[in-house]
């Protein structure tokens, strides 16, 4: 079937929500990097524990929420100036460096992003990074009021664009959620952005114990859920080509 | 409301699962703390991310893939002899030095165990550590295919052993799981195990990027979603007097 849709993941696929390293850095000398990774772990298992407890409050709340978390573990103290100029850096993300380009070779389809944002961050993000010129829509979970990997999630991108999901390519770095994906029945293209190889070098002597190969080490490998994406490609440039020959074959 | 029923999570609660520690580090010298940690991680992501996919497996089983993924990441080399070694443990986690005194301390009441884990995983913990002697019953989540924190699991609690939640103490030292208890209706003593003090100290220059200090901040410390537990002890051996305390004044 041909592929009459592209959808993105946003934080982690699209945007790079280790962007946030710098300013948390500059606030906090030292424990910038340890920030960063926490609040991120964090802030996806408030999204997950949110979900199943059916206390659901939307991603800007979690994302506070679970920053405000990690500075109280790490026993930092600070003003609320500093703790919104951080949670301001999330509708400032830095887009990755292929992003743009990798969107606009794909035109001709539709293309949209389904993310647990709130659609008020979402819609700031988009706007900010420019991308509002080359979407179609974007889809926030909230509609439903639950995270995903909920199937409720990815059930948002038939009925907002009237694709069904063997027509659909869903694309994320997230090996939890391209598994959600993929159990859904979207076809799934996986960025593997940290390769086993790099993983293995991280993992040498004084490296084991640094932050981000602990963070890596849980977030970034293909996850262990009985599910296979459908491809791994290592950038958002390689799926012109990935999606071009997919449909010369069909 | 007297307290009819006390009512205790299993893994971290009454057994320590960061006694995997001493059979890791045995089979993979130099990463035993790193796999225990990253296992226990994993493993209760899985619980969350299965629950949420509607894929329910069996605890058994997301041990058993959240252990292959641990040691895949980290480039380790095993044979199944190995891994059925450090998988038996988990059906002979140690348990806190107080576990024992404490539950027969509580005799007169209801006392039970409601645990994620499998029911064969569950018998055989029990019967190995000597607690099916002082425990009513030892019921899992598996009767409803969907693991904690999620309201289905804790309602197993009155329809197995006829207590209403409002008659319940619920023990966790599991601060999702003291939150999940909490929003479903329980009475939640939380067991901080790690104080914030002590997390602090970890927090010091070199223990800042140590595993352990990374889990302790990831997973010790009571989360923030928006749920407060009754109570907050530091040990096991607290309860009887909280209880008796809790019903003089009722």
């Amino acid at each position: 079937m041909t592929i009459k849709a592209v959808v993105f993941d946003a934080y982690g696929t699209l945007y790079d929500v280790q962007s946030v390293a710098e300013i948390t850095e500059e606030a906090f000398p030292g424990y910038g990097e340890m920030i960063t990774q926490i609040w991120r772990i964090k802030q996806l298992e408030y999204s997950w524990l949110r979900s199943l407890m059916q206390r659901y409050r939307d991603f800007s709340v979690i994302t506070r929420e679970s920053l405000a978390y990690t500075l109280r573990v790490l026993g930092l103290q600070y003003d609320t100036a500093i703790f919104e100029r951080i949670m301001d850096k999330y509708l400032h993300l830095d887009l990755y460096p292929d992003a743009q380009a990798s969107l606009a070779a794909l035109r001709g389809r539709k293309l949209a992003i389904l993310s647990n944002g709130s659609p008020v961050m979402l819609e700031q993000l988009v706007k900010n990074s420019g991308l509002d010129r080359v979407l179609d829509a974007t889809i926030s979970v909230d509609a439903k009021k639950i995270f995903k990997p909920s199937p409720d999630a990815y059930g948002l991108i038939e009925s907002r664009l009237g694709v069904a999901p063997a027509q659909v390519l869903f694309v994320s770095s997230n090996p939890w959620d391209a598994c959600g994906a993929k159990a859904f029945g979207l076809n799934v293209a996986w960025i593997e952005r940290v390769t086993p190889e790099a993983m293995a070098l991280a993992c040498v002597e004084s490296d084991l114990v640094a932050p981000l190969t602990m963070f890596w080490a849980i977030r970034t490998q293909m996850d262990e859920l009985g599910l296979e994406p459908d491809y791994r490609i290592r950038a958002l440039s390689e799926l012109p080509e990935l999606i071009a020959s997919r449909d010369n074959k069909t």
